[in-house]
């Protein structure tokens, strides 16, 4: 039997948490947990959680679905009145992709599973450089969340918020998951498709820059390639 | 057209999110939301939330589905295996009704929609004195969350948490409630029955100790009437 201390990933089945559930499993056996959120590509997503999940043989695995984002709106990911827009990388205002406070939505569900199973931790992809629109994005967001957690929970559960990632530009994210081997051929980014990644919304664009800079083939299908670097 | 602010309140069906509710529409026109988490008498709660809504004129009004607070369970409110525990008011360590984190999960739900529909503030019915053993009813947890919201929203969004009630004791609540005409005959507050209050379960002792130290009868039905005062 495992004796290592327990963490929950909040795995989305892109690359960002599949590197950081490759750098949590080197210390923590992993609970891996999965949010829908009315996305579009909702179905995708899960296929390559549970292809992470296996791939880091999960202790523990929970799929919730948060609907109620997507009935409250607010964001081209779930609302289809909203277009999804084309990448503009240097862009500095919010993104239409931002789903009101969906992170924090995340981070509550994923400490109270850490707190019915005892985990030591939560680790989250997030990307501060994804960030120029998002505000959940930034480590000064999950250290509020940390104070929130300390101050909400029973005196005796004591959660860390790892985001071990969180100041790394794509192209170290794209090398750090090589050096690891974490499985990146499984995961999935893409905002718009299911099928074929289109290569030009956000997701797909700082990815595939990620990959170029580092000099990597991206393993996913893409229906453009369009070069960012 | 009403030229009020927008507030939305947490409204659970009890009686301490009803006075809330009295306090805040003397400022804001209210959005109410319920949030179900498969507790025991969830069917109950939305009759009494509908009622209050209806009452109060509801601007807006949306119920959301929490399932997955009971499938991580680790409650007497959301699981069968856990007895719901008889009041021991003077307890000091955390009651099995604790539902893990389930206050920040609720109020990540309310800040979504609250960014979403420009609302200023939210307001929620929480009281200290119940907080024996919940850590999420303390002000010190609601002053984190503002935090949360301050970074984890858009630069533009403002969102204060109202929580007017916290520091009332049961008793003053009733005369609160009294004095603004808050329709207490249509709130419910028992962990365990749907049709006729236990009188037993933690929140129904609070509640009727409440009424009796106010020398106000307590409008809704009970099996038992213990005198707690």
């Amino acid at each position: 039997m495992s004796k290592r201390p327990l963490a929950v990933i909040l795995a989305s089945g892109g690359m960002d948490s599949c590197v950081t559930a490759a750098i949590a499993s080197q210390e923590f056996d992993l609970a891996f947990l999965h949010l829908n959120y009315g996305q579009r590509t909702e179905g995708r997503e899960m296929r390559a959680f549970n292809a992470a999940a296996d791939h880091f043989r999960a202790a523990h695995r929970l799929v919730v679905s948060m609907d109620h984002l997507s009935k409250i709106g607010g964001s081209s990911l779930t609302d289809a009145a909203f277009p999804v827009t084309k990448a503009v990388l240097h862009n500095t205002s919010v993104p239409t992709s931002y789903v009101p406070f969906r992170n924090a939505n995340m981070l509550a569900v994923a400490v109270s599973w850490a707190e019915v199973l005892e985990a030591a931790s939560i680790f989250v992809g997030a990307v501060q450089e994804d960030s120029s629109g998002y505000p959940d994005c930034r480590r000064e967001f999950y250290d509020a969340f940390e104070k929130v957690i300390d101050v909400g929970t029973k005196p005796s559960t004591n959660i860390k918020i790892s985001t071990p990632i969180i100041h790394l530009t794509k192209m170290e994210i794209v090398l750090r998951g090589v050096a690891l081997g974490a499985p990146l051929h499984l995961t999935w980014s893409c905002y718009q498709n299911e099928e074929v990644a289109c290569g030009v919304c956000d997701s797909c664009a700082l990815r595939l820059r990620g990959f170029q800079l580092a000099g990597v083939p991206d393993p996913i299908p893409y229906a453009h390639r369009p070069v960012y670097a």
